[in-house]
């Protein structure tokens, strides 16, 4: 049964193609900025006292996987794509953890930017250490990865 | 325009019903197991090798909110959607992290389960801490939270 998902928002950055476009958000120094629709900007209400939020947007540019096995950015060896953040995924959804710089009505300047200008912005949740910090005492081919 | 997502799977959890379910996986004890349907199963390749992973889902028994503004689980003041976790957004997409516990072929266990049985499981990721962990110096509203 399919799921259907209406954007609330944009998000604007300097990227025009995959390949200027960062490696994670943790590893970018550009800015970006969300544009929430108007409908939505009482819904924005107290974002602006969070430093860090996430964006979950539509990896709209990227195609299906041609495969379940897929080479990510950092490795030269393929792994099935649950176990990588590659963006050619059977549901495109990407998600990224992003530094809150203002708030302007409707809109957020953010620090971290590592999607293409004019992704639709699928939510925003706050990001809360004590429900988003873990851990981990495995991170697989992450750990063992060719390229820094 | 309007996004469609097919699940890649259904998450099986003790709880049939919002009241039951724990507030965030990381307050949960509770083991769940994620059933991917046997067509992606060559996707998890590799992930038994993370000890931690994102489960984004489809809160399929959340209704539209009536209002942009909230009252969080943990609070009793409302708030914008977007500044709290709370189940019914414009978009309800749910996100854990949850820890893995094992995988056989297309099923995973994990420890961690907030959400409810039957939910339709979007996408698995891992959990990366240099991707994943940030150092925050502001969480709004749950910093004075009336709830712990």
């Amino acid at each position: 049964m399919s799921i259907t998902f209406n954007p609330i928002g944009i998000i604007h950055t300097p990227f025009k193609e995959i390949e200027e476009a960062p490696i994670q958000s943790a590893r970018s120094e550009i800015n970006g900025e969300v544009e929430v629709f108007p409908e939505f900007t009482e819904g924005l209400d107290g974002i602006e006292e969070f430093s860090h939020i996430y964006l979950l947007y539509h990896l709209n540019q990227s195609d299906q996987p041609l495969s379940l096995h897929v080479k990510p950015f950092l490795d030269d060896q393929p792994h099935g794509v649950f176990s990588t953040r590659y963006p050619r995924r059977p549901n495109p959804i990407g998600l990224s953890i992003v530094r809150l710089l203002c708030r302007d009505k409707n809109h957020l300047a953010f620090f971290g930017a590592d999607m293409l200008d004019g992704t639709p912005l699928l939510d925003i949740k706050p990001y809360i250490p004590s429900f988003d910090i873990f851990e981990t005492t495995k991170t697989g081919w992450f750990t063992n990865r060719k390229i820094q």
